[in-house]
């Protein structure tokens, strides 16, 4: 399959991007700074230009997009916004602007945040709980099929990220990435693929 | 209590404020042109500007928001944009900027397309699956108590979208009124009240 990563030099894509190849997929891997497509989710017209130079691909695999961490009670207007910009509206077209020149799959990543509930972390919950929501409505209504990996804190991310989430289940990278096969290889559609919890 | 009423003018806010006051409650009606006080949900300003009249509240109840109802394939990129803005962000700013001036609770409307999906619906799946995620990780945080009422089709619009949800059990108004009261005069939070499914 010729499969495009969205947030290909992040800790996750990359990963995804090695286990593709691995499996012999072609993989055009998109992000800010290539390495082979650029694309800002914040901004929709480089996510329409990465469609037409990638031409028609198989699948489209998501692993970017930010949500912003902050107590409530320190939120302003414009970060109600912000949340909505980049993981969830960004996602939200890249499946929107992808439904002519994608064959088979679009895979976004979402996060244990959906159903765990943290201090500061109310916004990118909501990010995660719409863009699962959505994945779900979606499938009744696309061409192509659509699923979410939603894991919990990255086994490989816990020196960063650990004290956030105190007893949760870590999830190795390559668990992660085997969700992505699943979904991209797989026949499930409207699925929310939960890992570690 | 004293009690704003977002919505106010609406099909589902008359029977809120009417509620609301045959239980001895002091109700403020909002809603874009009065009754008692203006608010337009997309616009933040606005929102500043009610509770800085409203003064002192215990609660807030809305009971407004739109989402758009279009298939997948026609969306725009401005139809994601204008998804996000009223009902979604325009239900967070109502919370974050209450935070200071309300003592009990704010009590959100979402809706049965959080867990049922329909052709044309899927970004109002979207919106609604934010806020319900958002209302259970915000309970967390908040001071205040924060609940959603997510009801099926309204009896009293079965005329106008009965069409849209086929085999659903309707709720009376009346139904919806009463969670908007569990979750006003009571002591729960962080809840999702599912009606009519």
């Amino acid at each position: 399959m010729r499969i495009v990563v969205i947030g290909a030099t992040g800790r996750l894509g990359v990963a995804l991007v090695q286990t593709f190849r691995d499996r012999g997929h072609e993989v055009l891997g998109a992000a800010r700074r290539g390495p082979d497509l650029e694309v800002d989710l914040t901004r929709p017209e480089t996510i329409a230009a990465m469609y037409e130079r990638a031409g028609r691909v198989d699948a489209v695999a998501v692993a970017a997009g930010e949500a912003p961490w902050k107590p409530l009670a320190e939120l302003t207007a414009e970060d109600l916004r912000a949340a909505a910009e980049s993981k969830l509206l960004g996602q939200l077209e890249v499946v929107r602007a992808g439904v002519p020149h994608v064959a088979g799959s679009f895979t976004l990543i979402t996060g244990v945040l959906a159903r765990a509930f943290l201090r500061t972390a109310s916004l990118a919950s909501m990010v995660n709980g719409a863009l699962e929501t959505f994945v779900r409505a979606a499938a009744v209504e696309l061409p192509q099929r659509i699923n979410a990996v939603s894991p919990t804190v990255f086994a490989e991310a816990l020196d960063d990220y650990g004290a956030f989430f105190p007893g949760f289940k870590a999830v190795p990278l390559a668990e992660v990435a085997a969700a992505f096969v699943r979904s991209v290889e797989g026949t499930e559609t409207g699925r929310v693929l939960e890992l570690g919890d």
